[in-house]
């Protein structure tokens, strides 16, 4: 078993990194708690791993956006009160970055805060989201306007639960797996050049060992800047036009696979300010970016117009410049504020062009 | 001017006890600010110390329990985002406790945290709640169930608000006091006593020299514990039984009021207990809680069923027993969870009569 510490100013927690088996029985011991499980997982799961869990005290929850929302909180607020429970009740969540959100959300709010055990079942949450302790709730149209900073006491993750992953939402998670690798160097690009088929074929050690090295890559950046205020913004890589794609595309676009065309685009336009070389942006595309992207991808996404409008309600925006974080040729990160209408519109042309490509050609 | 420093894990901040006029100034000049003021305050300071308010970033918000919920977030939501708002907007609370618990919450909440000034107009928000971080909503019928730690960046004490205070706020926040000068021990219960006249007199040196004695001792206890698992739970001396009497007087007696009853029944029961001497007891009643309990009493917010009903509703119990903060005859304070209802009935029977027989007699 591997175990990751992750420090935090609310709480200092670790991530576990093996089967939840023995653990999942010890949780059903506690005097209070209550399982919040997403309806897939429990799906495929019910007969299995969570064979252990009483369904007396399980709550299934879909894993929608639309109940990612104040009024999903409440549904948990309310199943939570339903069962008079103390403001000692352990909540567990089993699911992927949905039921992580609103959940977490529920769990931070109610009473100032419950005992929150997060076990993830996704890629994208295994070797992403489940540190760095945010949680996010969509308001009126708004995509995680609303939200708070409260991580779990502890994280349990099970690489079991990816082999009934559907393959889009495996490619989305691998897409923030790919960028996490990027942001740790040279040494780490070669690791996950070298693993790429492994990983992709679900290979179990070699996918839990992949989880690992994002999740420390991500840990370096979450210690310092725990809010958020500096250096933990570097995590946008892929993200500025990333958001923007899913937004644009009206979230058809999973969001791992928008990071991974936003790397291409912020490449793109690193390599023109001279601070990438054009080899290393075409050897990043070549080798990890285009053969990991698997959603298809439609012409109208890529519309220069409605990209920067989104770009411009992002909400880490805050002078009136664009904002960008980009990979030089060191492999570090540089945030920029200054991003022009005209780099953002060439190099959706010349990316959207390609992708497409890309496609019709795989 | 006398300035507090105040430790949080979330972020150090500053109480400042001065003349708000001149930051309040300040304040006007940055860039992206938005004030919410509550509606009573304004009415009497409009023309005077909040004069230098922009009308066009103020929103003037209704200090109603009822506001106190998860709509009430939303109508500041809504008004922070109707005005083109980014994450990196200033919002300034002028206000007491009901407006400090939902715009808190607000503030703590959209964009995971945007930049909260808190102005306390009421003195218990001055004495008391402006420091230790609570946010709060009540959902359904429960009293703050919902809330976050989320501390603001400053708080500023004006004294001058005070003056326009309704006698029944002012001797609630009387209330915590009295209760955190207890606590504070022998010198401080020596200091209120002699001070007592001046500070009911609405004494402006004199209030603001207790005002900053509270906020020193109140500040001893939640540095240690800021998330409320321990040490800071001593707080709620006089609040076991003063959250049931607001609860059984469907909120008639206001906060501060219900705690100087709450410490007499407390009281009662350690001096029962033999962890206080009869002697200390009478002295607390006749020279400080009686004295200043303004609120009138009816025997029926004494009726033991309903008392003990409301205690095993409240949100910090999390055993099975009941649960009571009390003094002992060092000024130490104890917390146990063993208190019976017997115990319950005997005091409010004794108590209750004391309470009644000393409205007639004044």
């Amino acid at each position: 078993m591997s175990i990751i510490k992750i420090h935090s100013s609310l709480r200092d927690y670790e991530v576990h990194l093996s089967s939840v088996s023995n653990y999942l029985q010890e949780l059903t011991c506690l005097e209070h708690k209550a399982f919040l499980v997403d309806e897939n997982v429990w799906q495929y799961h019910a007969n299995g791993i969570l064979k252990v869990l009483p369904r007396t005290e399980m709550l299934l929850f879909p894993a929608l956006e639309e109940k990612k929302t104040l009024e999903g909180a409440q549904d948990i607020y309310e199943y939570i009160l339903g069962r008079s429970a103390k403001r000692n009740l352990t909540l567990v969540t089993i699911g992927g970055g949905i039921l992580q959100d609103v959940t977490g959300f529920a769990a931070s709010t109610l009473y100032r805060g419950i005992n929150w055990i997060f076990i993830p079942t996704t890629l994208l949450a295994q070797a992403d989201s489940c540190i760095g302790g945010k949680t996010s709730l969509n308001y009126k149209g708004y995509k995680n306007l609303i939200g708070t900073f409260y991580p779990p006491m502890a994280v349990w993750i099970d690489p079991c639960f990816l082999g009934t992953l559907q393959t889009q939402d495996f490619f989305s998670g691998l897409g923030e797996v790919i960028k996490l690798h990027i942001m740790g160097g040279e040494p780490k690009i070669q690791q996950i050049l070298q693993e790429y088929d492994l990983i992709c074929n679900k290979d179990a050690i070699t996918l839990k060992s992949a989880i690992q090295t994002s999740l420390e890559i991500k840990g370096s950046y979450i210690t310092d800047d725990e809010f958020d205020r500096g250096k933990r913004n570097m995590l946008n890589y892929g993200h500025c036009f990333g958001h923007a794609l899913e937004s644009v595309s009206n979230f058809y676009i999973p969001h791992g696979q928008a990071v991974i065309v936003g790397m291409i685009l912020a490449n793109h336009i690193a390599s023109k300010r001279r601070i990438l070389t054009k080899e290393r942006c075409q050897f990043f595309e070549e080798k990890l970016l285009m053969p990991s992207l698997k959603t298809q991808m439609k012409p109208g996404y890529f519309q220069s117009d409605a990209i920067i409008e989104a770009m411009k309600k992002d909400k880490k925006r805050t002078g009136s410049g664009l904002v960008l974080v980009m990979i030089n040729e060191s492999d570090e990160m540089i945030r920029v504020d200054d991003l022009e209408e005209y780099e953002v519109r060439d190099a959706l042309e010349v990316t959207g062009k390609k992708v497409i490509h890309h496609e019709k050609t795989n």
